[in-house]
């Protein structure tokens, strides 16, 4: 689908609301909006308005009036896609907007196929693909952490990284076909120890970019918390203390309220999503067979598993049923952390009790919470953002939160590893420039240096209409 | 609720979309945000950047990056609201959204009320009431008629032919109230033969528009069709026949398609609500007892009634079942439509024998139909729309569809009853000249000259916030 010939337009706002935006971009923008759009005032003539103004008028449809609305003009380059664009901001009927899609279609205007504007933005140099992409996952961003990622993408930060990269790898590329252009004189242009310290370096880089993508992953869907307990240890009343933690100030104002999903829950930004591990609470018998083996496929979708158990217990049973856990989670790094509950109700003696016989092993971590009385719900907070790992990422880290991205360093990770062999055992250059070579095309395909328009058809198709 | 030094906020599009708009309004929207909006030339100055304009930037939170903008930035009187005003044009992500909010608030805005925006071009004179009510029509019209008396409504078309009204009676109020001024001197100042044609055509004119509500609020929330009919005579494939006539060319853009409520069709830019008559459907034997009571109810919600039969059946069968809907709606000037559907299976002689032996009464109708072939469907829509009263509408004709300006100008029109009976028995000046303040008052309520605060807030708290 390459018809930037055409020019495009959608609604770019949602149904409802007050208003609606509707966008028109390409090189006929301005000659096809001339013809159903009409300024209040009648001195201005559409086509010499310059960019960045609004004009106020009537939108027209033969002799239907079809709207009072306010246009914006954006001229070539100074657009969201490079191109001339217009944006019609009407009142939000349905009715309104089908009709001026209608009026802009009847002029030669045609429908625009989902991500096309950022499409455009991209084909026009205005950003690279890799922030085109961050576009689609900033208007998904529905807490601090997915957003600052976006955002960080968007603007570049994650594209400036593989660049630097494949610069680096781009200058010894050239100095070694070089030395094959004079293949017969053995010429050594590229240092070889300085190649083997960059090429290690960006391995590195490549290899700690692709891991961040797990947990990039889990900040994008939400980190999977397994929640296990006995029935009535209070899982309900824990997770309505945590809910809602973060619910915004104006959150009573449509167009502010996320969807709830059953079990979400944003925690300093984070979204964290609680997997109810049913088997453990339709059986008090942990040992129960069929129980152990629901449970444990459960578990097993999870980061981070969090017990709830009752004061009331015995340590003893306490033990037994982390035991179960354990094992089913052993392998893996996954984190168990043992909620103790109900404490508003217990001496402090049974809980030194508690604290004296319940068996930890490594990274595991005992907490005594009220989820009623919201009694050491901070430190459960602050355990589950640990456990998923945030601590480790530093503010100014790049995180791929793309699996594009991440199969893409993993290929750049693979060719470089084949670089280095070659280089250790001193293989020809020509092998060792393909592995280099290979390395760029993957950094290019990331940030759009590479394409094919069957990657673009893929990566738009997932955007909305509009946008 | 008066509170216009406060500086509103609110999003003024749905949530979802490519991009997100927030509406500021009042005395400080430029000083706030000033605070939280950075243009991207770091030489414009927010405050000293002329109205109409659009600019690029960054909205920030402190150290918080929130997104990148374009901001429309609106000077008092040129704006919706009349006030200084800004929209903010941002990536539609409810947390963006809802962080911008934030940052607004945080600065000194408030969130705004329902209709806040329109309740203030109201109060600073941007329209009077009745144009600010269509506003909220507009938004909510899906169809080509309901869009149709919103726009000329918020255009002031309605207004103005109340404007007219008032002020024909205010200069004949003045001259009869100037009578008893000089009471003693028995004066008339106000020709009697004159004043009592005016008040004549006026209640006139008001009668007709208050009319005109029965036919504007059918048309505002469709006209109830009922449609009757034996088992298996069609009535499916007729209402599928009829469906998505008006279905947009754009209608796989999202924002564009309407809820489809089931048994609501749009036909000629109107919509109709077809109600199933259950009790025909189950029974086929019209004469029994709780069928007819049943669909007695059903029938009279509507304004037109389809009898959908059988071109197999016996014309005697068809004549009774039409005179027992006959019978439910005598007395009424609902419509009754028969239809004989499947004649797409009939001999041309079993037509004619129809035509012959079906005893029709006034204003009714008998249409011959296959719903299959879609024969006769044209001629169908066309009859629905005469028998709902629209051919009786023209084109520039004031239609009422809010039942506060119905019953205000049935006020107006009982008023100037009192004043045409009391001009009769010539009675004193004082009772005319009070009925006579009467109707200019109940006039003056429909444009929002006479208001109160009470009105004001039952009238803003239906619109949606943002608006």
């Amino acid at each position: 689908m390459v018809r930037s010939e055409e020019t495009i337009c959608a609604p770019a706002t949602a149904r409802g609301g007050a208003i609606s935006v509707i966008r028109v971009s390409g090189k006929r923008s301005f000659d096809i909006c001339e013809k159903i759009f009409f300024p209040t005032d009648k001195n201005l003539k559409f086509r010499e308005i310059t960019g960045y103004r609004l004009i106020h008028g009537e939108i027209r449809s033969g002799s239907e009036l079809i709207d009072e609305v306010i246009v914006s003009k954006f001229r070539s380059p100074h657009s969201y896609t490079g191109e001339n664009s217009v944006e019609i901001s009407c009142h939000a009927s349905t009715y309104i907007v089908s009709r001026i899609l209608e009026a802009l279609i009847a002029e030669g205007a045609v429908a625009a196929a989902p991500g096309e504007f950022t499409r455009r933005a991209f084909i026009n140099g205005k950003m690279d693909l890799s922030q085109a992409e961050a576009v689609a996952d900033l208007v998904a961003s529905g807490t601090r952490f997915t957003h600052r990622i976006a955002l960080n993408q968007m603007r570049g930060g994650f594209s400036a990284e593989i660049r630097v990269l494949r610069e680096e790898l781009l200058k010894f590329a050239s100095l070694i076909e070089l030395e094959l252009d004079f293949g017969e004189e053995d010429l050594e242009f590229a240092d070889r120890k300085e190649l083997m310290s960059i090429v290690v370096r960006v391995k590195e880089m490549a290899d700690r970019m692709a891991d961040s993508f797990r947990i990039g992953n889990a900040i994008k869907n939400g980190i999977p918390v397994a929640i296990a307990g006995k029935p009535n240890s209070g899982k309900s009343t824990l997770l309505n203390a945590l809910l809602n933690e973060e619910r915004a100030i104006v959150s009573e104002l449509p167009g502010t309220t996320r969807d709830v999903i059953e079990d979400t829950i944003v925690i300093n930004g984070i979204e964290y999503r609680f997997i109810d591990t049913a088997g453990l609470r339709e059986t008090s018998d942990l040992i129960e067979t069929l129980g152990i083996q629901k449970t444990k496929e459960k578990i097993l979708q999870a980061a981070v598993v969090l017990m709830v158990d009752d004061i009331a217990d015995r340590p003893e049973d306490v033990n037994e049923r982390a035991s179960v856990l354990r094992e089913m989670i052993s392998g893996s790094d996954r984190k168990l952390v043992i909620l103790i509950n109900k404490i508003d109700l217990a001496l402090e003696t049974v809980i030194e009790n508690f604290k004296r016989n319940i068996i930890l092993e490594n990274n595991e971590s005992l907490l005594f919470i009220s989820a009623k009385d919201h009694t050491g719900l901070d430190e459960l907070r602050e355990k589950l953002g640990i456990f998923a790992g945030l601590d480790r990422i530093e503010n100014e880290d790049v995180i791929v939160t793309n699996v594009r991205y991440s199969n893409a360093l993993k290929q750049v990770s693979e060719s470089l590893g084949r670089v280095i062999d070659n280089l250790e055992n001193q293989l020809p250059e020509d092998l060792i420039a393909m592995d280099i070579r290979q390395a760029i095309h993957y950094l290019g395909e990331i940030t759009g240096e590479i394409t094919s328009d069957e990657i673009l058809g893929t990566i738009f198709k997932n955007f909305c209409i509009g946008k």
